[in-house]
């Protein structure tokens, strides 16, 4: 490459899942980014290339050196945030979902009817989330074209790479009165608007923020508001999410309205495309599995948020067996941390709460489902690649042509439970602590697109 | 109070759980601490005795205020920790239990020999703990006599109060030839000098830490060994702690060895006390629970631990409805994180996938168990007061006569995922917040029996 194309080069130890279930570690690599931030090269010692960029680097004065005791690991990829319970974040998890909802969500969603509310809020979640090591979120805004807005601004602005989308919900018999579209038709018209709006953005060229179409749920949403959305999303090609198969009543209730399930009634509606990210999916059936991996559709687990309120562990080994495309969403609010690591631990353990069961009442072999564990390599991957692969976005792996969205973790941060012990922790058991005991502190840099948002 | 006799008053918001299931917030309470680190007083604004300890702190120079963004908790208890396993958390999780055991853990715990390689660890052990807001810890060292005592020295040297245990473990059978007691009479032997040396240790008159009688479990002891330690747990009155019916594996051994449950077999050996710890518990079936209630016996809880080893869910939900004492245990290093505060939120989220069960494919009535969860408080409960009472020590709760092993948490901390919004969270919600999303930087003062530790 020539020097100008560079915008710098990183010699360091890099980690990475290039494929699922594999864990890739390279040592004293040099990785290229180009002026458009793009990775254009990841070279390891004594291979060809390597003492060639090396030289190019230094010589422009671009080659930056990690300390041994740092890391870096791909951006954390977020596939389902709602911005706007941010406020609620570890709180009222003790009430019934129901109760959660219409006493403490709805009311506060509403909210953001107030712009500055929304600024307020959305700037210290966009901050918070970036600290934390997530590069893209793809978030859930509300019902509210302006503060939706806001928050695609403050994304944009922070330099996080965001999927955001005004909420559409228009259904009287499940919406509250205080909090729901006008009509389907006012609510198409703000999705199309909005989405317009965001692409139009000033200094979003670059598409570094997407609009997504979102359709709360189901339930949320009438049939012309559904038939709607889905011809939007035929025609534009735009980004979909929405919750699939979540609960037992989410699950019953599509059930008894369409005589199938949320993802064929979905499907009917033209929202599965491979720009869909369907979130949770714990009750999804083997056929809506071969639905969604035929649609390209990706798949927003929430293990954290999955044991509050969805009744269920979604049998992400299967999953990920059949080749479906599934990334980790904090769920925030319903998931209460904001922190991607934090939810692969959760996806490891929730995973084996449902290989051994949880019962003790009952004999072993009826306990739990055996053969349904992941390990930290499934759940590195689905907060790197997988969720990249989910929102359809080259992100999550260091390989030439993916985006330089990363991440450096600092091992050595003081104050911190993340203790590498030299002589006798290798690769991998340094990112498995990583995992389960790194937090924001550790993480001292943070990149998107090749400009660094964070230290 | 006398003047002399005040050690300190703290002005403040104080947060505790007097009893299960209640959480007591005290704003703007003063706390007075006698000179020998017990709680002399806690008083409230317009309750008799508040205008004269205030004015007798104030004119003593012993008046100290916390900022409105601090509360002050009770110090965290920690029934369960395996010391030497500390360099191995969050590491190899990925395999079975067998192999996690026999290829990492074993022959970790065999280095322990090496007094100064046990130096090194306990004394960053020790450390975390008191930076993650522990107060008080139940640790199992190892076979070792001089690397136990090590432990034991760092405890009291760092100010935690600490109940230790060298672990006997004597049955060829079960225990690997490189790592367990020559002979149980070597074991008993060994186990008796330790006790004799930790209430001998310089400086701890005062019985900060203490000596524990400590079976590892039963498969890795002979009769001999078990029937020694059970005679000098009832001649002594030395703390016990040891595992309980864990997993699978564990229960049907015990059922197998003795025809009779790990709580009836230990219960015969003269091993439960009121001054005993069983670790997990979590396949006591409805004669056990009365076996340990009526022998005033403790359970060490450890959420995230189970979710990993012990092939089910304790119900905590039941122990407590029952009277029986139940603390919080990390189990380090099984369970991979050194938080108490973290495995407050596990217990929480363990219940919820026992209440609500974990597989899909089952219909809802047929996948969970109905009433088994608990929530913050009842964790909140288990963490501080319910830790003390399983460990028979007076610590854990703001009451006259208690200990003052306390932390002060700041809400205010910078670079934290603890967000709190005054116009939006009452102190329940706070309490929430705490437990899901403070870390180590949010515990800015820590206090055992009085003194300062951290901060």
């Amino acid at each position: 490459m020539k020097q100008d194309e560079l915008k710098f080069a990183l010699r360091g130890t890099l980690i990475h899942a290039p494929a699922i279930g594999a864990v890739e570690i390279l040592e004293n690599a040099l990785l290229a980014v180009d002026d458009g931030g793009q990775i254009a090269e990841v070279t390891n010692p004594g291979e060809q290339g390597y003492a060639e960029l090396e030289q190019l680097a230094a010589q422009a004065g671009k080659l930056e050196e990690l300390s041994p005791k740092q890391y870096l690991l791909p951006g954390l990829v977020d596939t389902h945030v709602h911005a706007p319970q941010w406020p609620q974040l570890g709180k009222a998890l003790d009430r019934p979902l129901d109760e959660w909802l219409q006493k403490y969500t709805f009311p506060l969603e509403a909210r953001y009817a107030d712009a500055e509310f929304a600024e307020r809020v959305y700037r210290n979640l966009a901050r918070t989330l970036i600290a934390n090591g997530t590069t893209t979120a793809m978030y859930y805004a509300t019902i509210h074209l302006e503060a939706s807005m806001r928050l695609a601004e403050i994304c944009l602005e922070q330099g996080q790479r965001a999927l955001v989308g005004k909420v559409a919900m228009d259904n009287p018999e499940q919406c509250p009165d205080y909090y729901r579209d006008a009509s389907a038709g006012q609510g198409l018209e703000d999705t199309g608007r909005f989405m317009e709006q965001v692409l139009g953005m000033p200094g979003n060229a670059g598409r570094l923020v997407l609009p997504v179409i979102t359709p709360r749920f189901i339930p949320a949403c009438t049939d012309e508001m559904l038939q709607g959305l889905g011809e939007l999303a035929q025609h534009s090609g735009c980004h979909v999410q929405t919750h699939c198969s979540e609960g037992d009543w989410e699950h019953a209730y599509v059930l008894e309205r369409y005589g199938k399930t949320d993802t064929l009634s979905l499907d009917g509606f033209g929202l599965l495309t491979p720009q869909t990210v369907l979130a949770h999916c714990d009750f999804i059936d083997d056929a809506d599995m071969r639905v969604i991996k035929g649609a390209d559709t990706g798949i927003a687990h929430c293990p954290l948020s999955n044991l509050y309120f969805a009744n269920a562990v979604f049998p992400a080994r299967k999953a990920l067996d059949r080749g479906l495309q599934v990334g980790l969403g904090t769920d925030i609010a319903a998931g209460a941390n904001p922190g991607i690591l934090h939810n692969c631990q959760m996806a490891v353990t929730a995973s084996r709460a449902l290989e051994d069961g949880v019962n003790p009442d009952l004999p072993a072999e009826e306990r739990g489902t055996a053969g349904t564990r992941i390990d930290f390599r499934e759940a590195f991957w689905m907060a790197t690649a997988g969720g990249g692969e989910a929102l359809g976005l080259k992100v999550g792996k260091f390989v030439r042509g993916y985006a330089f969205d990363a991440i450096v973790v600092d091992t050595d941060a003081p104050d911190s439970n993340l203790i590498i012990w030299e002589d006798m922790d290798n690769g991998d058991d340094i990112l498995q602590k990583i995992i389960y005991n790194a937090d924001r502190r550790n993480i001292k840099r943070v990149w998107v697109q090749g400009e660094q948002i964070k230290g």
